[in-house]
């Protein structure tokens, strides 16, 4: 193998298939970049069996050929090469050479042989979303998943496409995230699980914008996301999502406005007096148009008021601050509306559209 | 004890003497930041018994008094304030709120009895520099400190003041790091050690540029750094220094000069085939006006060569490249002098006006 390609060009197609090298591994080969030239392509490719991902660099095919290569090693090389064109080739042991203006290394590689390619995703059931709104709805969700060994279906996301609509479905058995978005395109219904750690590294190398699009194509076990000039392929997770639909169609008591800045910093200061083992809740206490935080603690006490609108009864009801926090922060409004109807039922935390709704379970505080 | 104060001065002060708050102790008293409000003055100290540092802050005595409070949380409460006036109340159990808005904090506070002041420092021999200098200095010599327990003095840096110039010398075994300061005024003979950790203390501290000076007073037992509204009292390093002279006192065979970023680019990725336990060389060879580098290891191996300006006879020789690259990193020259003699002795990379002068071994190469 022979090619060569500006190093810029390389170093985004490996930093993309990163994601998917395993580190902690027995198998060497699941530690590798496997490259290819072929027919004037060169291919980069990663897969740690879970996820894999491929990505072709722009550059010249001088001779085409195979190698694989350690990952970490190839991906500090080229990071500290002088920004100029890069040349690598192969010889027939696989031993490599990496030049670049006076910089030369030589490293060993791997024939590949054992490296399992991508597997080819159906592509007859597809949606086509902006990258920009893909990563946005994975980032406005991915914290309301569970890392639960016993739950399988917590560990991902509901993918559910019907009426043109996508929804993205996040549950970990405390609260719910929900993202809604009108498809352009007429699409199919879907109704899929996908593997929290697919989306997390998805949401970290779509980069683009609102007008660079990202096609996601549904096959029974697989999941392949398209863009630029990548490609990323998760298995799904087996099972049956949640049914949520009757939560969310219920009547509210009490529904407040707040200023989301100032709710948030004064949740944020509140998580100073909690040590993460403690599961102490934050008491709210909403009383016409004032909102009253307090926190008592081995550490110490805070209390703070905010002012809201309101409409309804007062409530006296307590939070895990975290739950509250993590959605407050994914949402862009400077105002958020908060729906309640009693201290044992879950709050809502949605916009009128509901492009965006989270449910977050209240926590018992006692006669304090 | 009754004050207020700016959430930004009150910030500041906090920073500054935290880096002297002890983290892992198992007396509670050391983990504290001591408040002292008295003649209308707000001061703030830490002290670990090795490093103390005391800071005043802006702002206004309503009442007087003390108070010892936890140093991380003070700290992360009054980061998450808001950016507005602090009130701090301390009741007669020590308890102590700190309101800022409509935010209100109750923290339990200790009464301090058994917090140990600053040692009071004689204030008879001092330099004078600017804290651009002080940081230069420092961050230009230190990680040539040693970490070694068996040899006390290495862990410190020679402060040496004499005819008028200040020296600041740092050395590990394997290499030397010397700094030459022209004073402005005129000052007494001073000849002590440094510890330096105060030193890395310090230099993230001073913030000042070049017009603000900082006062550095030498007693028998103490060092006193003085700026801005904040003093770093350190212990000295008891025992001798060695003497180097006789080291920097030499006529070289070779000398060449080079572009000070393409050698640092190069033995950076050069580190790459090496890890930290190999001991692997770098080997130079001095040829004509070009410096071929090669590394061979385990992981693979690299060939560069930089075009240079020599005079004097040709030389092969091996270095460990962090110990080259730690020194040249510290230059602020385009390009850099190495002086050389023979395959055993020393190469000393140093400025016309010896500003700096760095000392590195080499190692052994062996016949490859």
């Amino acid at each position: 193998m022979k090619i060569s390609c500006m190093k810029g060009k390389l170093m985004q197609g490996i930093s993309n298939v990163s994601k998917a090298v395993s580190t902690k591994t027995t198998h060497p080969i699941l530690s590798c970049i496997f490259i290819e030239a072929e027919n004037g392509n060169i291919k980069l490719t990663a897969n740690d069996m879970e996820i894999g991902i491929e990505s072709y660099v722009e550059g010249t095919v001088i001779e085409e050929g195979k190698v694989a290569i350690e990952a970490k090693l190839l991906s500090d090389i080229v990071r500290k090469l002088p920004d100029s064109e890069i040349h690598m080739e192969t010889n027939e042991d696989f031993k490599t050479t990496i030049k670049c203006e006076k910089s030369l290394f030589t490293i060993a590689g791997k024939s590949g042989e054992d490296f399992s390619s991508l597997p080819v995703v159906e592509k007859s059931k597809y949606i086509t979303i902006s990258q920009f709104t893909l990563r946005e709805i994975i980032n406005q969700t991915i914290f309301s998943i569970s890392d639960s060994e016993y739950n399988n279906v917590m560990t991902g996301e509901l993918f559910e496409v019907s009426n043109n609509r996508l929804r993205v479905v996040a549950i970990d058995g405390h609260r719910i995230a929900i993202r809604n978005v009108e498809l352009k395109d007429e699409s199919q219904d879907v109704k899929v699980i996908v593997p929290g750690k697919a989306l997390s590294y998805i949401s970290k190398i779509v980069n683009g914008g609102v007008d660079d699009d990202v096609n996601i194509y549904f096959a029974d076990n697989n999941i392949l996301f398209e863009f630029d000039r990548t490609k990323v392929v998760s298995r799904l997770v087996e099972g049956e999502f949640f049914r949520i639909d009757n939560m969310l169609n219920v009547d509210y008591q009490i529904k407040f406005t707040i200023n989301k800045r100032e709710f948030l910093d004064c949740l944020d200061r509140s998580s100073l007096l909690i040590k993460e083992s403690d599961k102490k809740p934050i008491k709210l206490t909403i009383e016409d148009n004032m909102l009253y935080l307090k926190i008592d603690s081995l550490i110490g006490s805070m209390n703070e008021e905010i002012e809201i609108h309101k409409e309804g009864s007062n409530i006296i009801i307590g939070f895990n601050p975290k739950f509250l926090m993590d959605a407050i922060r994914a949402i862009d409004d400077d105002d958020i509306t908060i729906y309640m109807n009693n201290t044992k039922s879950p709050c809502v935390i949605k916009d009128e559209e509901e492009n965006y709704i989270y449910l977050i379970l209240p926590m018992g505080i006692g006669s304090r």
